[in-house]
């Protein structure tokens, strides 16, 4: 499994030091740091201490989508859970990264804005969205404290040998059973108010159970087949 | 169970403000400065954010000794385990914290100076040495990340669980999915030789995605009307 870690939106060039010193110090060495605010100067260097090879070869690219074009699981995170909370899906927390022990595929961890955090937009980009439980009357974590804590779990788990492993589903597939479910709604006639909080669902779903290849062409066998006789039913109707 | 944090020889008031706000993050106000070479500055304060009470309630004494002598329980924290091995005892490690649980006294976790650390005369006064597990190639932390990553495992057992407030799936609404996924299986005529993968590899996912009470009655709501259209259009096809 290879794990890179995204920067989005990054304000504060300490932070950015800060975050490839953490980085490195739980075997992470691959930054990007996507349409940044903050360059990478002076102040990033002397901030990351002895990882000066992280920052050296972090890449800086314009924007989000960019940096998860190639990425099989994304990961976002955010302390925004109380006022969000019917807009965002129900999140994971840091030991729940246990799941991806003996996984294979690209992930990236994404970090967003030090003001703001990553927007509900950002979010939905997401597979599954993280958070760090703490204290309800300040729950605002630093971001490279967030990160650090994220890492230190993330090393506990892929630290260790991976003995057997199991390919991750790709993007590819995943959307692909998002199409074969979009187009089940769309057969089944689900309810127009109802059909963006159904697909959210299963959407949410499928990125939280870090589902494994087979598994994904399992359910996109089941759901193809399913719309498929419908379509047939329903042409075998029109016909009589 | 009372939890103070003590810095030692504090260095950098930069330092001093960010701990007290990930102290703050974690449920910790208490916060001793051991005979620091910096002060509770503008610094200081400008870093802590939100935390301006832990900073404002912290107290500076003149020694370690002063810092520790009516805590039952002292942890000292170090990076050093490489060249320092001998002298030390053998360590724990942050979620080793959970030997806490349900124990009553009060307790000092205790940073040492940004640049050396707590001398091996410090760690020896110390009931327990903790360190986190990191990357050999640059194991040292800064100061408020190996804080951070403390703190949040004190939290997980001190705290009180976040998960309450997305109640899980019960077994009784997981079962129903199940039931009605099965259903489905049987209207598309799913391969019999297959079945037992599908309906585990559903299971499997259902299972992993810890999902919510409010997602497997979307689920249910979904695939039931799936079943119950395919049921309508096959009886419809018979009847005519």
């Amino acid at each position: 499994m290879e794990v890179i870690v995204i920067f989005l939106g990054a304000e504060n060039e300490g932070n950015i030091g800060s975050l490839a010193r953490v980085m490195k110090n739980f075997g992470l060495y691959k930054l990007i740091l996507a349409s940044p605010k903050a360059k990478i100067g002076v102040e990033a260097f002397k901030s990351a201490m002895h990882a000066q090879d992280v920052l050296k070869s972090a890449r800086v690219l314009e924007s989000f989508d960019k940096a998860i074009e190639d990425v099989d699981f994304v990961i976002g995170t955010t302390a925004r859970l109380g006022w969000n909370y019917n807009v965002l899906r129900t999140p994971i927390f840091p030991d729940q990264l246990s799941i991806l022990r003996e996984r294979e595929g690209k992930i990236a961890i994404v970090f967003g804005r030090e003001s703001s955090g990553l927007t509900n937009e950002e979010l939905n980009k997401c597979d599954v969205v993280l958070t760090i439980p703490a204290n309800p009357e300040y729950p605002t974590l630093n971001i490279t404290h967030a990160a650090a804590i994220i890492f230190y779990e993330l090393f506990k788990i892929l630290g260790k040998p991976m003995t057997e492993r199991f390919r991750c589903a790709t993007k590819v597939e995943k959307d692909k059973i998002l199409e074969v479910f979009g187009k089940l709604l769309e057969e089944i006639e689900y309810p127009s108010e109802k059909l963006q909080i159904a697909f959210r669902v299963f959407r949410n779903i499928v990125g939280r159970a870090f589902i494994s290849g087979r598994e994904a062409h399992t359910l996109i066998g089941v759901l193809r087949r399913t719309v498929t006789l419908i379509k047939r039913l329903k042409q075998r109707k029109q016909n009589k």
